[in-house]
């Protein structure tokens, strides 16, 4: 990202955006040709799945089990869609045969598959293949799954999966890789309403990563550059090497937590390794022992959210981080502030 | 931009971000407390303006003599606005008398100071005059004006105004800063309906770039650190100073040029220094003259866009490569090339 800059359209950059969105379909395992990242962090990859899809009056059934399903519903609502909630306990996955009875004309199905708020995985394939029998459209939101545990867009008959650079891509945050199945794009061709978001129109972005070239907006340039570094790194390493690094420290993690008195929020099965929600040993205060963790020792650990405000922390252990070292650093540091 | 991350909640980052909204103020020259950086590029900056002061039925004057007045009537028509164009020339202004007729009833006038595809300045002040006189909110673009030209947010009464990071500020593309006024704020939060966009909701990003510091979205870190340099550098050389080492150089540079047999393209009187589109002499072909340039000397201009398309160039001379040694290199490059 330090690299100076080339012009938004100058053709040495062009050639490393095909590079990018070729490295993207291969990280989300898919050969979806409007593939692409969104000029904008994570949360603005989920806006452009919906607000592309998504009409005045058409019916979204969001399932939510955490603070990204809500968020989910709100922007489907602000889309002008008729939201149906299927919620889950937080720490739980949704069931599929809940998601069923709401399905009748529902245009879209969105979910999370790896709840940031809570460390859980939500299967992906049940739900899916069960929404997409009722002819709605897939949208998976893989923010904190993509390239950390196994995201496969096209043999789970997903439409549309977006994710974030800052997780487990290792990468500043900034961009929001995104993938639109053709028939995801067919849906979109045949709106009856222009896209209300300008920036985020799916239409118009793919003329500029296409081969059109057309000029939409600049492209922010140093973060592209960022990714591709990125995305380089993760096919070095190997999906399915990097997934079974994940798995493997995640459950070395898991266990010393388990020995020191702390308790997995998540239900077990369901537990993500690369983002452990965990209650603290004795009701002990999570958010002053998290200051401490940052102020003696360096070291970030996300606080609790919703239910699990001030009495949780929340461990991320994704891509660079996934490591040995920082796992010993991290254990050693928590047995210091838990005294 | 290279500095190791720092979370988006570490008190640290957030220091910084304090930093960073106290230099936008003096940058804007404004007092408004509601200053921040939207997180994705100029246009975001645009729709987050005009999506937040919108709603569907509202009335938007819309200025537009180039592609951003284009965008700019765009975007509000995908806010559900009913949209009044009032169009000049391309490379001319649009007269104050001109815009009268249609204010009545206006919510927004909105128009760009700088405008990109023409090298045109808009007079900013005689326009907000009249539109705040009729009671609407004045929206104005300045993605290249800003640390350029002299841009005085509060002593125009511009209600919003916002800008991009990749021009005269020279920090990469990814960023929009953005200003509110108070009298914005309160229209904001009079919205019979919520903002369509969540992503650009002002009311829930203030929440965040405020005191409470409520997560909304990941801010794009490294952006941001950029973003505090570039601004540093801007207010240590001083407004004032940098204004007219743009005002002096561009003068050296279109005097060059006129030299050379180049055709300034804007009216005179108009012309932006920082960014000046000019007909080749003699008919000469843009594109490949253009591509010429980048292959043998590595400098980069910008192609016509609209009417002036294969006919002209676009020279910026923003920021950091506004300085004696890049205009000459430029024109020894230009008198190669022309042979």
């Amino acid at each position: 990202m330090a690299r100076p800059l080339l012009g938004h359209l100058d053709p040495e950059f062009l050639s490393m955006m095909d590079e990018v969105r070729d490295m993207l379909r291969r990280t989300f395992k898919t050969a979806n040709e409007t593939t692409f990242a969104v000029s904008g962090t994570g949360s603005a990859g989920m806006e452009a799945a919906l607000v592309n899809l998504l009409e005045p009056g058409d019916i979204a059934v969001v399932g939510i089990a955490g603070v990204f399903g809500e968020r989910m519903a709100e922007v489907a609502r602000r889309c002008g869609a008729q939201v149906r909630e299927v919620r889950a306990e937080w720490g739980t996955p949704i069931e599929p045969a809940r998601i069923v009875p709401h399905l009748d004309g529902a245009k879209v199905l969105a979910f999370v598959h790896a709840e940031t708020s809570t460390g859980t995985r939500q299967p992906v394939e049940p739900l899916a293949s069960l929404g997409r029998d009722a002819g709605a459209m897939i949208v998976v939101d893989a923010v904190t799954s993509l390239a950390g545990i196994p995201v496969e867009t096209d043999a789970w008959g997903v439409d549309v999966c977006y994710s974030g650079t800052q997780k487990c891509l290792s990468v500043p945050p900034g961009l929001a890789p995104i993938t639109f199945s053709p028939r995801a794009v067919e849906a979109i061709a045949a709106r009856r309403s222009p896209v209300q978001s300008w920036y985020l129109d799916v239409s118009l972005l793919t003329r500029y990563w296409g081969s059109e070239r057309v000029y939409h907006h600049t492209a922010p340039i140093s973060m592209l550059l960022g990714l591709h570094e990125g995305l380089r790194l993760v096919l070095e390493e190997g999906l399915e090497t990097r997934w079974a690094r994940h798995e493997r420290l995640g459950a070395v993690l898991a266990k010393e937590l388990d020995a020191l008195g702390f308790e997995q929020f998540a239900q077990d099965g369901f537990r993500l390794p690369q983002l452990q929600a965990v209650r603290l040993p004795g009701g002990r205060d999570a958010d002053a022992l998290r200051r401490e963790l940052l102020d003696r020792f360096d070291v970030e650990v996300g606080g609790g959210l919703g239910p699990l405000a001030g009495t949780a922390w929340r461990i991320g252990l994704m891509g660079e981080s996934c490591h040995e070292d920082a796992i010993e650093f991290l254990l050693d540091a928590i047995r210091e502030v838990l005294g």
